[in-house]
């Protein structure tokens, strides 16, 4: 782990730099399944499900017997705990519902905002050696409560065409209309402009590997919303001499054991905390199945003594972490002046892996220092604002000739003329 | 102008197309300035400035001088207009704030959201013939009641070196920070990158040509976000026989004047009505301005006859305008029942220009189809929402024990650890 005594502001650069992702040798395979998902439907998502994912599936929608089966296949303590994960995330996202705002700018012109559901969603969940229904729990869960019509998934399926349990038993727990057994780039394609099953949606939710990624990016220049850019997931810690060292320790690992390009940073005004939670990240390492993942990924985090508890807020917002922990005296100072992070931590009691699971939280969160200009997902991730505006005869009395006046001035006469020809049928009134 | 009578559903797509872009060509050139602007910062600003613009600027941030000398160069009629207008943005967009939402989701796990500013964004003007200052109201006034702590603008100078008084005038008005002649790609990828003089901006507001726009979406490539993308301007409106048809015509025209590639619809259930409205926009259009351009625009628009309310409404959904304006006695059936639109006027006396200037609604919309999962500027546009979670002892040994099923289901032992290490402590207090 590289430690910085007091890094001068000029070094923060360098030192805050998040690993670069190369995409453009991507793109290529990218546009390319894109094209044929687009002319050819079913039969291209078959043909890349076979060279991907090494099956030939006759069918991609999963049917309602493996649905219902899915939930004989896990144990009742772990539905609970999805049961349990799930009522705290729908506490927390219906909390978010907002009541139309009404206003009237000026008398006889009624102006409001309603929020209404994107109709139809699209989730991609990853496939590979751990089933992440978690996420189904987190961008589902959200869209049955915006209202959304059309909930669709995709996830890869296994060699033998299957798709593990605690995927499917979430997925209909939390009201996805309809699963598909498609993986990768043919997934976002399929959802993108439609198939033959396969509807087309509007926006699409979910994390995913570069591939996923990058097809995620293209869609976006076919007509289709994206929740965010991503980046390998990260996390900041700042922790004073309140802190315990295993505990720090112990969230800095389970962000590193995520992939070998996770980030993960300490911050502190304690050197005798930086020595202690880099002990205890060596001594916890060794017992982690996933310890050659966390190893590389804690081999380039980083230990940063800050004195100065200006320097260290004004730094952790130049990074801007997608997680933030603060376990320190003076917390307050730090959740007031954070402006830029995707999910903060408070206290020795909050491990990050609360809000990844069931705290109530969103855990799909902006990383690669998006959380400067994005939102986690939310309540309003699944819907988008719409304005009404109703003006009376005496409303437009008195907002017309401001009106006037400023379409004028910007030389679009018909704009005006819509308002001219009102204000006069008015004055024969 | 086009008429379809009662368009059966499998017409629709081709009825509703809009003109596609393409902008291939145009990547070719904004990938050059962009990799220019990046390197050498001011230096390629000013080589594009001369190139595209035709001035060589000494300066191009507009000076204290030039903007207090603005107030002078515009009429008192407009600045009232102005203000106005502003007074009206103010009132709706800061009803549009929220209070901090906190949940207690189980016994000891507080969660809340917030929203914090976003602390540097910018703002693009085009230049042309027409000073668009009433964008600057719709963007710079929300980005203020917002809180950003940096309000950059840029905008194209003209043959001189120029700003017109109005979009300076505007712009200190609004709280815009920064003020810079630069146009086109350059300002874009300037925003982008930052350079000597121009701060990196988290997000890039504001209309603009194809180069503008495709210049954009390369922006959101550099870690920037953009408020929307774009498309061209567009209306639909829902008339029955309580519409006035000169009023019609003249919102189809005020559409219709912004370019030749705008799109303008009108669906009725009256036929009377559809001739009555052809015949008042020949009639209006011989005396604009813009006539030439309105023309072209009016050449493809469409007139949609529709006897069935419910066809309508999911016409009108599929398609989702940008605009929409309801001129109908059961205007309520459509005010309830639209899905994707950007904004509603309704009623004879709710000219889409209201919404332009002067009603308080923003007038920076989702065009393109857009409106099917975007919301129009906001002040949310202006904000990210960030989560925070506090967990008490009591709270981690309630939900601490679902976090370690789910965690070892998805194969995370790290974050079982994370969890597993506070339960162990908190058994031996």
């Amino acid at each position: 782990m590289k430690k910085f005594y007091n890094p001068t502001r000029s070094e923060w650069s360098e030192i805050l730099k998040r690993p670069t992702q190369t995409v453009e040798d991507i793109e290529e395979t990218v546009n390319q399944v894109f094209a044929e998902v687009k002319a050819k439907g079913n039969d291209a998502v078959s043909k890349y499900t076979e060279l991907f994912d090494g099956i030939n599936l006759e069918e991609t929608r999963v049917s309602k017997e493996e649905v219902s089966s899915a939930e004989f296949q896990i144990s009742e303590d772990l539905k609970q705990a999805i049961n349990l994960a799930k009522t705290n995330i729908e506490k927390f996202h219906s909390a978010q519902k907002t009541e139309r705002i009404e206003v009237e700018t000026t008398n006889g012109v009624k102006c409001w905002q309603e929020k209404r559901p994107i109709q139809k969603v699209g989730l991609y969940i990853p496939g590979g050696s751990a089933p992440l229904f978690s996420t189904i729990l987190m961008l589902a869960a959200p869209a049955n409560i915006a209202g959304c019509k059309e909930i669709v998934l995709c996830t890869p399926p296994d060699r033998e065409g299957n798709v593990h349990p605690a995927i499917l038993y979430t997925a209909a727990l939390c009201g996805v209309t309809k699963i598909f057994k498609i993986g990768g780039i043919q997934a976002i394609a399929a959802m993108t402009f439609g198939t033959e099953n396969v509807p087309k949606v509007y926006k699409i939710f979910g994390p995913g590997n570069q591939f996923v990624t990058v097809a995620k990016q293209l869609a976006t220049r076919h007509n289709v919303a994206i929740d965010m850019p991503a980046g390998p997931s990260e996390l900041l810690v700042f922790a004073d001499d309140t802190a315990n060292a295993a505990f720090v320790a112990s969230d800095l690992l389970s962000q590193a054991e995520h992939g070998t390009d996770s980030q993960v940073i300490l911050v502190s005004n304690s050197k005798e905390l930086i020595e202690n939670v880099e002990a205890e990240v060596e001594n916890q390492l060794n017992d982690l199945p996933r310890k050659s993942i966390a190893e590389k990924a804690i081999a380039h985090s980083r230990l940063i003594y800050t004195e100065d508890k200006n320097d260290a807020l004004e730094l952790i917002n130049e990074y801007g972490p997608e997680h933030f922990i603060i376990c320190a005296e003076d917390e307050t100072f730090y959740t007031e002046g954070i402006q830029n992070a995707g999910s903060v931590f408070i206290g020795n009691y909050t491990p990050e892996s609360a809000g990844d699971y069931a705290s109530g939280t969103n855990h799909t969160l902006p990383t690669n220092g998006y959380a400067k200009q994005y939102s986690g997902v939310n309540l309003d991730s699944f819907m988008k604002s719409m304005t009404f505006q109703k003006i009376s005869e005496n409303g437009i009395r008195e907002i017309g000739p401001a009106i006037k006046l400023m379409a004028e001035a910007e030389g679009l006469q018909a704009h005006k003329n819509a308002v001219s020809l009102r204000l006069k049928e008015l004055r024969t009134k």
